[in-house]
């Protein structure tokens, strides 16, 4: 029997996340971090809200994680993003030892993968889960502003 | 008639953060931001105290100017931080667009310098201001966590 927690399910609550910061105005990106199959952190891009350029989805999952574990280190857990961290998150999620990211949709300028592998050699990298959905958010995000 | 503020004068501000740190068992580095002669930012390392990764000195000084500021930008705005950001820093400087960035002393390992050039076009890098004192409080620290 497969499992119901696949990459896909977790990534369905990161795009909960990323519709969140759409509502409100944001680059809709969202993020939740996984360990055992629970989510112990979760975050949607504040930029604009906090007038804060590190106010990133990922930055706040990661905050909130390491919060509910009472440690610094985010071994064992799994990091479930829309859009491909850029490189501060990824210099972030280097620090945090994080065993797994995965990103829906690839940054092609901003991404941290553009400069190489930034994160922890430790790191599981999957790309690619949601990918038409999370990139079709951003899409519709910047037709809006466009106009 | 020599200017009251100069980078040395910034940077003794930014190295006292860094003994708050060194004081609380903290890598002591430190972080101040500066517009117009003023200090509207400091920080210096949590990362032990908050179990959180991103608590480095410049993250916290960033968002504390960029709330002085009731701004997301800091252009104008100079940074002074007693050792080299790390590539999550850097990250964060780059989308603060601050216009210069000034370390004490180099970090050989985790500098986001041996990535190329990560921060904004206009961010000018200045290194070296009080080099041999914030090395050598980042020694004593480490020498002592040895013993």
């Amino acid at each position: 029997m497969e499992s119901l927690y696949t990459d896909t399910y977790f990534m369905q609550m990161a795009y909960k996340e990323a519709q969140k910061a759409f509502e409100f105005g944001e680059i809709p990106v969202g993020a939740v971090v996984v360990s055992n199959n629970k989510v112990i952190g979760k975050g949607y891009n504040l930029t604009e809200q906090l007038n804060d350029v590190t106010a990133h989805a990922e930055m706040q999952a990661i905050t909130a994680a390491t919060n509910y574990l009472g440690a610094k280190y985010l071994t064992d857990c799994t990091l479930y993003v829309t859009l491909e961290p850029c490189v501060m998150c990824g210099g972030a999620l280097y620090w945090s030892k994080i065993s797994k990211v995965v990103f829906g949709t690839k940054d092609e300028k901003q991404g941290a993968g553009r400069l190489g592998n930034l994160y922890h050699p430790k790191t599981e990298i999957v790309s690619g889960i949601m990918e038409s959905e999370c990139k079709q958010l951003l899409q519709v995000f910047f037709d809006r502003l466009r106009k």
